[in-house]
């Protein structure tokens, strides 16, 4: 574990905020998948600080390939990408190892590795590593696409102010490509311009705020997964909790499942039109027992508000033993949300992509 | 994955609901851990179903250990322990292959493993297993108290009813303690009487109801638990989604936080009387970067309904290729959340416990 | 790692020597594998003590499978076999770990699981675990020869005298099947008779004697293995040590190779009449880089004598910190290498079964 | 498995031959370990090529480390370390996937991988990976030499001339850094001479030599390892087959031990004068059951002849499916035993590193 999953598939990330180079190395990857790097840069993009509602650290994440090609195509061999740090300003975080940003990695990773640990920019616990994520995601998502399988999601709530859902039992792969193309991907962009502005008004109040991400999978065919620590759900968990603020996940109608009954959670099977088994409703998030049973795979992430925050904050001093106040500089974002999706997409694209391998 | 589970210990899961037995086998547990059987065997009857408002299968949960102990105490060796399945009733799942359950594991195992699937009483995905769970769990929680480490649980909410929750600043040893050894366990006994009147009512209508477990671990140094994929969220997130019927997560404040600001949200760190490092509120949940930060760690698993109920429902006939109507007979619990309490206190603790033996 | 083993398919055994059982449990094998529980029996036959050359406990091996089938077809859920310990006579080694036996677990065993070791007839680290290895590894075999895989072997020297060894080009299935059938396996049954003079001498001298097994895997498509640490090699090593009293391996012609020139230890490919890629000769033993290359896989495995003596010898007394002298009581084996031809097939088997499952 | 290792610490190889880098990511090293990287870099150069005994791909493996340093000391989070391949002709292997090389990857990965595979120069099966197999061996050797740890290793035959065995009782740190310190790591110098010699006259003859290297492990407490697959014989086997080109590994008297009795081969305990308990031999090579018993760990890995000669060789002709001749251009070493060293040092110190995490 740690810093590295798979169960088939093994993928490693490594790298600090203010190391030289992020990045991962992705073992047992399969044979003869072709990787279209624009395509692949292009969602990497999505993932990049833009415009007010992002911080001011806006550096290009190009990935460099050191291994794993022949050409553009996987060569089985382990692939390996890295990203360097170019924008690196490591003054900003001085004294923070003695100072703990509340809510932030700071004090448990000083009580885990001691003095050693590196406290710049969050080190290896900064939301930077999930540069490295995405690169490992954009290839799993590559991979699923060549079997038909459709990865996506998108911004459903931030600060409470509400997108639609996805439908669950009609998603489709056009409406995921759709969204994913947007510049802020919600199906309402009305409710996005809603979003836009509480965003920019926590940056206003030196403050921030959190949201909810909506995943969906679309063209799982049905028995993937195993039972029990083996299921999709427990796969597609450990991965989504590496990204960093993620709070709460939950499948299908999720902790709204708990007040109903039985009878109006049962999702009913039917033969449709083609003769495909299909279910009417999709309360389950395509997933019964850990395994997929044909529907669409569809869930919600909860994030937390960026811990790092402006406003003049209370910790402790821990070389003084002391109370102290703590107010942080260096550039942070009101909200990652909005830039959590494709970590979102890159997460849940590697556990399935993993489950497939490991279940063949 | 599949059935094991463990970084450094490695819990294996056994059994199908009419095979010979349940069982599990845990490998890599330390040497020198004095286990106290009565304490286990209360501990298991937690989970056994009992009166009006569980399934009439009720049989004891009675452990035969094979292997793994010298007297009282683990040995080193795996240990080995085989509960029989005794009161076996194969004939009321005649069928059902066929015509899956649904929102139940048939159609998915089906298409996974075809005709070879063991359908009876839900095979391997049978709530059965979690005997074998608790058997696990019951020994991971007496190995964390030798540590001053607490697992606890209790009815957070059932078909809407909700009990007080965990103050998650002040939750200790003691309450859990208390909470556990009710027959019913909520923190307010009136709650919990509305809660088994709604049970018995759906079971009155052939339906059953969903709910909400709160988890609760005390005495956890600061710094367990690992960077990205081995962080403690992770770790027993996919231990959780292994007891049957969970479809969500959440640690501290975990879904709420989306509609917070980081101002709100943050837990602002002060040094208590006695010179520790704490949090002044816990919306962390106990971890922040995946690494517990000294604090309670605290959650809550989103429980459906029984999907197995007397009501008709729709299904399909997989061998006529038509849609069919579906009664089930067989004896079934109209809610299991109050059995599923120990099951995740189960969870929990062999997912602690691991992290904490994989991170020394 | 420990005592479970695989890379897709997780081995784990359990149980001591005078524990009540020992077993094992195989999670994640294929469904619909039909096993045929006779041959397995005679399969498990072939490791049981026999006549004067073997120890006295003498007991009939006959599993009992908790769970994991349908009939006599695997059905996906783990599979659990237990064997009882029936004939347990635990006053024969008081005292032992107090004062340890030369080349034996007792001392390395004390120092590291301390007091709380079962030190009885060997504890976990007792030969009689092979039992429930060879449980898994019929398993395994059966499974390979459903895809035309035949793992076999046969004693290729005791205290040094030899056997004919397989040709390593012309192995075929039925020279493996029909030295399988023999009483004692060996190729030259003169050669026999004077391994089995041998051995009877050893023990009339209070003595044991050593010796070397040599396996055979015929029927692997090319290509199965991985790079690097997932080799044919490395999988197949990591599991032959978990046979106690294995102190060597190497494939092809192994250490010989290191005395040979390029040019005589190249095997040099061409087309068979049936236009299949050979090569004339398999000093590679059918293995490079790692992976199969379509010829028959061959290697040898050095077997100490059994550390179990009934001379004298010198050993300390840790309790009194002073050097002693030790008679071991107790029924052992003279030599236990005829007895391990099956355990070898089985660890060679499983470790092949795992590496075709985890390349799929 | 596959290109990574470890049940602890997770060492992951990545490049090819011909790719932009090779290099190698560590997770779950332990923080606060001082790597002193001239020491490391020495240590590399060990491996290099050197004069006329080696290939004339001669480039300096010097790597850069993008991660897991603050300043000289590991801060816990994964290492990560690059070489560049700067000296590449991929022109010299045009061709080899369809005229594979006897006893090489070729033809295996080709099968494994079909035409995707990176044949050029080996691809990720080339020697060429063991410099970052080194990186990570250096780092492992630095953190066991922290404990009191010594690996070494040195050439005990090439082409059957043999230089002086260890002393597999009295072997110590001073004897192995000595010839650690040596150009060509022989104990007996006039017999390194005749090697020298042999592999010359192998290279004028257009042809190759293979050998044996015998490496030990002093300083080890006892009790580290675990019983059946996670013994250090399992370990450290599966760790060093991933180095190219081995084909046997033994421990302790390995083979010879087939053909002695118990009673000579039994090592009998003592106190020693500082009383501590050792034993009079070691054919144990200081492992019992899969543990360490106090004594050094002590063992031979057979090395085959380098397969790519250039004599002509007899292939096939895949694509036209006739036989065919063979002449290797490029770079070749007629011998790699000697850059091998440390190799089998880096194997076997990342083995019993991990054994060592493994087991706390």
């Amino acid at each position: 574990m740690s810093s590295t999953y798979g169960d088939k598939i093994k993928v490693s990330l490594f790298g600090q905020s203010h190391s030289a180079a992020v990045g991962v190395v992705i073992d047992e990857f399969p044979a003869g998948v072709e990787i279209d790097f624009e395509k692949l840069q292009s969602f990497l993009n999505r993932r990049a600080a833009r415009g007010a509602i992002s911080t001011s650290r806006q550096e290009p994440d190009v990935p460099e390939f050191l291994s794993g090609f022949t050409g553009n195509a996987t060569c089985g061999a382990p692939i390996c990408a890295v990203i360097r740090n170019t924008n690196v300003r490591s003054g900003d975080y001085k004294g923070l190892s003695n100072t703990p940003r509340p809510s932030h990695a700071d004090y448990a990773v000083g009580c885990k590795f001691g003095g050693f640990a590196d406290f710049s920019g969050g080190g290896h616990l900064s939301g930077r590593l999930t540069a490295a994520l995405c690169v490992a995601g954009g290839i799993c998502k590559q991979y699923l696409e060549s079997l038909g399988i459709t990865v996506g999601a998108h911004i459903y709530a931030i600060a409470g102010i509400k997108d639609k859902p996805f439908d669950p039992v009609k998603i489709d792969k056009d409406t995921l490509l759709q969204v994913a193309a947007k510049d802020f991907p919600v199906l309402d962009d009305s409710a996005g311009q809603n979003m836009r502005e509480r965003i920019l008004q926590a940056k206003q109040d030196c403050d921030s705020v959190g949201g909810i991400i909506e995943f969906a999978v679309t063209g799982l065919k049905p028995g993937i997964g195993s039972p029990h620590f083996g299921g999709l759900e427990n796969r597609i968990a450990a991965a989504v909790f590496g990204v960093p603020a993620v709070k709460g996940i939950e499948f299908g109608n999720g902790f709204a499942c708990a007040e109903l009954t039985g009878s109006q959670n049962n999702d009913s099977f039917y033969f449709d039109e083609t003769g495909t088994v299909r279910t009417r409703t999709n309360n389950s998030g395509g997933i019964n027992a850990g395994m997929s049973n044909g529907m669409p795979v569809i869930g919600r992430v909860a994030m937390r508000p960026t811990p790092s925050i402006a406003k003049e904050q209370d910790t402790v001093d821990l070389a003084n033993k002391t109370d102290a106040k703590l107010v942080i500089h260096g550039r942070h974002d009101p909200c990652i949300v909005h830039r959590a999706v494709p970590c979102i997409e890159s997460a849940v694209a590697i556990a399935v992509a993993d489950a497939i391998l490991a279940d063949q």
